[in-house]
C-alpha cells in the first residue's frame, strides 16, 4: 500500500520487556522508545519549532477535537497542511479527538452513528462519526493519525466500559475502511478500562483487523498506579511484536520508565508541558517546585548536572524571581527544562536497551527519583479533571 | 573620573534636529538614535537574552522600583549583578524608579528628605532617598543610571509641578554627590510637566550640573501629541550638544520619528512590547490587529515585507490562531514582530541621518504610517493609567 509509516524494532531487552526501534514516518525517523510532546492546538505551549528540535524532539501532537473547533479544519488545509500551518518539519501525530469528546465537551451525546457534542468553547453543537475523524485527520496531514474511540470514566460500571470497547472496536473498524491509502499510518486504541478480560477482548480483535500501531486509551485516568500497570501487561502480551505500542496520557517520569519495562515504545502526555507551567521542574531525585523560597537566592541552577538551555543559562534565583512575578518567560524556561529532561530520558532509556542493561537503568532511575506521593498524585489527578470537565 | 560611559555624536542632521551618533558603555556601544526595550522585572517580557541580539538590540532597561521589591537589590547582588541575574551581555540602563513610586505605589508620601511608599504587590512599606535610588543602582551594576524624580500626574496644576520639579533639582544633585566613581553614567530627568517655563528652567539647572546624559520626564502621560512635541523642543534647545538626550516613555512609531527629529537620541517604553501582548502590530501602514478576522485564513504573514523570524516563518492564521487560542506563544511571537519593526526603524532613521535624508525618511514614513486615532490614543493611554493605579 506503499506505507511509509512502519515501525522497525531494533531490539528487545533481554532483562525486560522494554525495545528499541524506530519510527519510520515521512517527515522523521523517530527512535523508540519516544515521548511526544503534546501541542494540541497546533504548539507546544510556549516553544518555537526550532527549540523543540533543538531539544531533540522530532515528533509532536496535535489533537482533532481542538483543530476542529479552532482554527477549523479547512483553514488549516488552505494554508498547507498542518506542518505548513506550525512551520514544523518534523513528524506529527495527531489524536482523533475522542478522549476530548467526552472529557472536555459538554453534553456529548454518543450513538452508534457517531458523537453529537457541544464546543467546550461557545457551546455550538457539531457531530462526529469515525469517517469524519479520519478525513479530518486527513486533511491535517499527519504522520501518524489515530481511530475515533470512545473513552469511558475511569469509575464506569463493567457493562458501560465493554460497551464503550464495543462500540470503539466497530469505531475502528469503519476508520480503516474510510482511511484512503497513503503515507499515514493509522492506529488502533486498546479500551476495556480496568478490567484484565476486556482488555485481553480488546487487543485480540483490534489486532485481528491489521493496524500500523495499537494505542493503550482509558489509562492513567485516576486508577492507582499498580492498576495501570497490570493493564499494561495485559495488553502488551497480546499485541503484535512487529507493531509500536502507544501507552496515552502517561508522562511522569517514574510512569514512563515502568512503562517501557512492560513494551511500551511511545508516550504522550500534557504532563511534563502543564506542570513546568506551575513551577515543577523534573531533577533526578524528583519533581521540585522552583517557587519554593528555598530557591529565592540560589546561584546555581535548578538541576547542576543538566544540560539544557535553561539550567546553562540561568540560576535557581532567577527563574524562582521570574515564577514569583508571573513573568512569561517562567513558563518557556521551566518547558524547556522538563521536555529536555524527559527527552534525555528516553535517550538514556534506548541506550541501556541497545546495551542490555535496562534493568539497572530502570532499578537505579527509580532508587533515586521520589514519585510524586500517590495519595497526593491521585488527588490532584481527580481535581485536574474535574476542574477540566467543568471547564476550568 | 575613568567613566567609560559617554556619549559619541557622529553627525547633527542639516535637514532637521536629527543626530546620529552612539553610546559607548562597558557592555556595549550602542548605535542612537535608540530604542530601549522595557524589561522591569530583569526580563523583557516573553524573550530569553539571546532573542533580543538576533532582534539587534545592544541595551535594555530594568527597573530599580520593581527589582528593590522583587526579588530585592541583595539577592541580585549576590548573584553578580543585574548582568549576570539575567544573563545579558548587553548594555542596562536602570531607571530610577521615581516614576512608578508616583504612579504604582499607593499613598507614596513624599518629602526632601526621600518617599515613603508601600509596595503595590504586599503593601509593605519603604523609604526610599535620592542616596539610597542611587546606591541600588550601583549595586545592580548597570551601564547608565538615573537620578531619583519626582515626577506629578500629567494634570497637575502650575505650583504642583513647579515644586516637583525643585525637589527632582535638590534630588539630582544630592544623586551626583552620592555617586561613587565609576564606568557608570549617572542621567539627570528634566521635569517641569506642560509648562514650557519651568521645562526651560529645569533644563538650564541641571546642564549647569554637568550630568553625562539627560533625560526629559513627565511626558506622554495623556496630554496632546501637540503638547509634547513643544516640551521636546523647549527642552532640547537648552540642552549641551555633546550629551546623549533620552525621552522617557515613548514607544510609538510616529512618536519616535517625530522625536528623533527634534534632536531626540533614546527612547524606552513598554508600549510596543504591551501592545504586542494584546495583538496590535506595528506594518508600515499602522498598527493592525491580528485578532481580527480578516486574518483568520490569511497565508501571507501580517506584514510580508518584514524580515522578522515570525513573519518569516508563520502565517497571519497561524498567528491570529494562537492569539485566538491565548497560546502564550503568540505573545512571544508578536512581541518579536514589534521589537523588530522599531529596531528596524530606529536603523533606517539613524542610515537616513547619516545620509542627509532623515526629512524626506519621516516624511515618507508619517504619509504611509497612520498612526492611532488621537482621540482613542488619548482615551486608552487614561484607561492604562486608571487601571495601573488601581493595581489592574
Amino acid at each position: 500500500m506503499g506505507n511509509l509509516s512502519s515501525f522497525h524494532l531494533i531490539k528487545s531487552g533481554t532483562d525486560s520487556k522494554a525495545r528499541a526501534g524506530e519510527l519510520i514516518t515521512p517527515h522523521a525517523v523517530v527512535p523508540t522508545p519516544v515521548f511526544i510532546p503534546v501541542g494540541s492546538q497546533a504548539t507546544v505551549k510556549t516553544l518555537t519549532p526550532e527549540e523543540l528540535k533543538d531539544l531533540g524532539i522530532s515528533i509532536v501532537l496535535a489533537n482533532t477535537y481542538h483543530l476542529y473547533l479552532r482554527p477549523g479544519i479547512s483553514v488549516i488545509e488552505k494554508v498547507g497542511g498542518l506542518h505548513r500551518f506550525m512551520a514544523w518539519n518534523g513528524a506529527i501525530l495527531t489524536d482523533s479527538g475522542g478522549y476530548q469528546l467526552f472529557s472536555l465537551a459538554p453534553l456529548s451525546r454518543v450513538s452508534d452513528e457517531g458523537v453529537t457534542f457541544r464546543s467546550h468553547i461557545d457551546g455550538s453543537q457539531h457531530f462526529i462519526t469515525p469517517e469524519l475523524a479520519t478525513g479530518f485527520q486527513e486533511a491535517l496531514g499527519g504522520d501518524i493519525i489515530m481511530v475515533l474511540d470512545e473513552c469511558p470514566a475511569s469509575d464506569a460500571s463493567f457493562e458501560k466500559v465493554r460497551a464503550a470497547m464495543e462500540r470503539t472496536h466497530e469505531w475502528a473498524a469503519r476508520c480503516q475502511k474510510a482511511h484512503q491509502p497513503s503515507n499515514q499510518a493509522l492506529y488502533a486504541i486498546v479500551q476495556g478500562g480496568v478490567f484484565a478480560e476486556l482488555r485481553r477482548q480488546s487487543a485480540k480483535y483490534l489486532t485481528s483487523l491489521d493496524f500500523a500501531g495499537y494505542a493503550i486509551g482509558g489509562l492513567s485516568l485516576g486508577e492507582p498506579r499498580e492498576v495501570t500497570q497490570a493493564m499494561i501487561e495485559e495488553t502488551v502480551a497480546l499485541l503484535p511484536k512487529d507493531k509500536p505500542r502507544y501507552l496515552m496520557g502517561v508522562g511522569s517520569p517514574e510512569g514512563i520508565i515502568e512503562a517501557v519495562s512492560r513494551g511500551i515504545d511511545i508516550f504522550d502526555s500534557a504532563l511534563p508541558t502543564r506542570v513546568a507551567r506551575n513551577g515543577a521542574l523534573f531533577t533526578r531525585l524528583g519533581r521540585v517546585n522552583i517557587s519554593n523560597s528555598s530557591y529565592s537566592r540560589m546561584e546555581k541552577p535548578v538541576a547542576p548536572e543538566c544540560q539544557c538551555y535553561t539550567c546553562q543559562t540561568f540560576s535557581a534565583a532567577y527563574l524562582h524571581h521570574l515564577f514569583r512575578c508571573d513573568e512569561l518567560l517562567a513558563y518557556r524556561l521551566a518547558t524547556i527544562h522538563n521536555l529536555s529532561f524527559i527527552s534525555g530520558l528516553m535517550h538514556e532509556a534506548r541506550a541501556a536497551i541497545l546495551n542490555n542493561t535496562f534493568s539497572s537503568f530502570k532499578d537505579n532511575f527509580l532508587k533515586n527519583y521520589k514519585p510524586t506521593n500517590e495519595e497526593t498524585r491521585l488527588e490532584q489527578k481527580q481535581k485536574w479533571l474535574k476542574a477540566r470537565n467543568s471547564g476550568g
